[in-house]
C-alpha cells in the first residue's frame, strides 16, 4: 500500500473491547443497584439491536446519534430480559459506550501506523462520543470522523465517500481496517482496500467469524502486524 | 472556566506562524526559478484576499476549499506584483499552507490544555489541509473541526453552531481562543467565551493590534499561560 493510503479505521469491536468493558460496567451498575441479571446477554443483545436501529433511523438533517439510538434499544432489551435498571442507571449503560477498553495492539498499532499513513476513524458513533472515547482510551489518529458528517449510517456508501473526501483523497487511495465482513464488503465494493483485522474475542470466546471473501482482502490479527505488512 | 468547557482553537496566526513560514517559502521557490519579489509584500496581499475571497465563495454543498480559493488569490496577486512565477511553483506556494510552523507554545500549551479540556480546532481551512498541516506541524487535539463542517465560512454563525454540536455541547460550553478580534467577537455574540491570544507578530514585527472590547473577554501571551489561568 502507498504511503499516500489513508487508513480508515471502524472502531467498535475493531478498536476497542466493547463487549468485556460493557459486561463489567453493567454488572457494576447492576450491582450497586442490587439488581441481578445475564448482563452477557443483556449486552450482547443490545448490541445486537444496534444495526437495525441505525437501519430504521432517520438520515440526512434528521440524523440521530447514537446515545440516543442506545437509549431506546437498551429500553428494549431490558424488556425483553426482564430487568428493572432505573433511569440514572441505565444511562450509566449508554454513557458506557465511551469508556470502553482498547484492545492491547490499538494504542501501540495506531501510533506505529501514523507515522506513515494518515489514520482516521470511520465510526456509525457520533463525534462527540468519538472524542470521549478515544480520549478516555487514550487513542491517537490524525482525524475523528463519524458517518454523523455523512448524515447516514455504514454501511451507506454516503458514509465512505464523505470519509475519503474530508481526506481530500480517492476512493482508491484509501483502506478501511474492520473485524466486520459487511463493512469491508460495502467499502470493497466502492474502491476502498479492506483490511480484515481478526478480533476473536469480540463476542466472547469461540466467537470467531471468517473474513469476508473479497478479492485484495487483507488480514491481519492485529495492528502491529499490520504496520509491520506496510513498511 | 469550568472543565466540561471545549476549547476551539483557530489556527493560521494563532496556533501557527503563515506569514513567517510562508515568506521562507515563497522565497525558497522563487529563487529556484531565478525570481525575485518583495516577498512579504506578496505573501501579505496573499493573505488579505483570503477573507474576501470567502465572503465571495459560495456556501451549502458547493461550499469551496481554501486550496482552490487560495489559487485564485496567488494568480491575482502576483499579476498586481508583477511577479511571473510558473505554475508548479505557484502550486508549491499553496501547498505551503500545509507546511507552517507552529508558535513555540503551541504545541506544549495545546498538550496541557487537552490534559482537563476537550480541545478541536475551528478554522476555515479544509479538513484535509488541517490533517496534513498538524501532521507536519506535530499538534494535538482532540478533534479537527473546519469551517468546511458546517458549509460555511467564519465568522458565519454556522460554523460556530456547527462546532459546540458536533462536540456535543452548547454554545456557553465552548471557548474560542483566536488572535483575531472579528472572530471572537462573532463566537462572544452566539454565547462562546473569547480568549484572545495575542500574537504581535503574525503580521511581522510592530503590527500587534488591540484586544476586541468584549464583557468576559480573556487576553493572554501564550497557551501556557492560559493553561496556568485555566487550572
Amino acid at each position: 500500500m502507498p504511503t499516500t493510503t489513508a487508513l480508515l479505521f471502524d472502531v467498535f469491536g475493531t478498536l476497542v473491547d466493547w463487549r468485556g468493558s460493557l459486561v463489567e460496567t453493567a454488572t457494576g451498575v447492576g450491582g450497586s443497584c442490587g439488581v441481578t441479571a445475564d448482563w452477557a446477554g443483556v449486552v450482547d443483545d443490545w448490541r445486537r439491536a444496534y444495526q437495525p436501529a441505525m437501519d430504521r433511523a432517520p438520515t440526512g438533517a434528521r440524523w440521530r446519534d447514537l446515545d440516543a439510538l442506545q437509549r431506546e434499544t437498551l429500553t428494549a432489551v431490558l424488556r425483553v430480559h426482564d430487568v428493572d435498571l432505573p433511569e440514572p442507571a441505565r444511562e450509566q449503560l449508554v454513557q458506557g459506550w465511551r469508556r470502553l477498553r482498547p484492545w492491547p495492539d490499538s494504542r501501540p498499532g495506531l501510533d506505529r501506523l501514523r507515522e506513515r499513513h494518515v489514520t482516521a476513524t470511520l465510526s456509525n458513533a457520533h463525534l462527540a462520543l468519538l472524542v470521549d472515547l478515544f480520549r478516555y482510551a487514550d487513542l491517537r489518529v490524525d482525524a475523528l470522523l463519524s458517518a454523523e458528517l455523512a448524515g447516514a449510517y455504514k454501511p451507506d456508501p454516503a458514509v465512505y465517500r464523505r470519509g475519503a473526501a474530508l481526506l481530500g483523497r480517492e476512493l482508491e487511495q484509501c483502506a478501511l481496517v474492520a473485524a466486520h465482513p459487511e463493512d469491508l464488503v460495502a467499502a470493497a465494493a466502492l474502491g476502498l482496500r479492506p483490511v480484515y483485522l481478526r478480533r476473536p474475542l469480540e463476542w466472547g470466546p469461540g466467537t470467531d467469524c471468517a473474513p469476508p471473501d473479497l478479492p485484495g482482502l487483507v488480514v491481519v490479527d492485529d495492528l502491529s502486524r499490520l504496520a509491520a505488512l506496510l513498511d
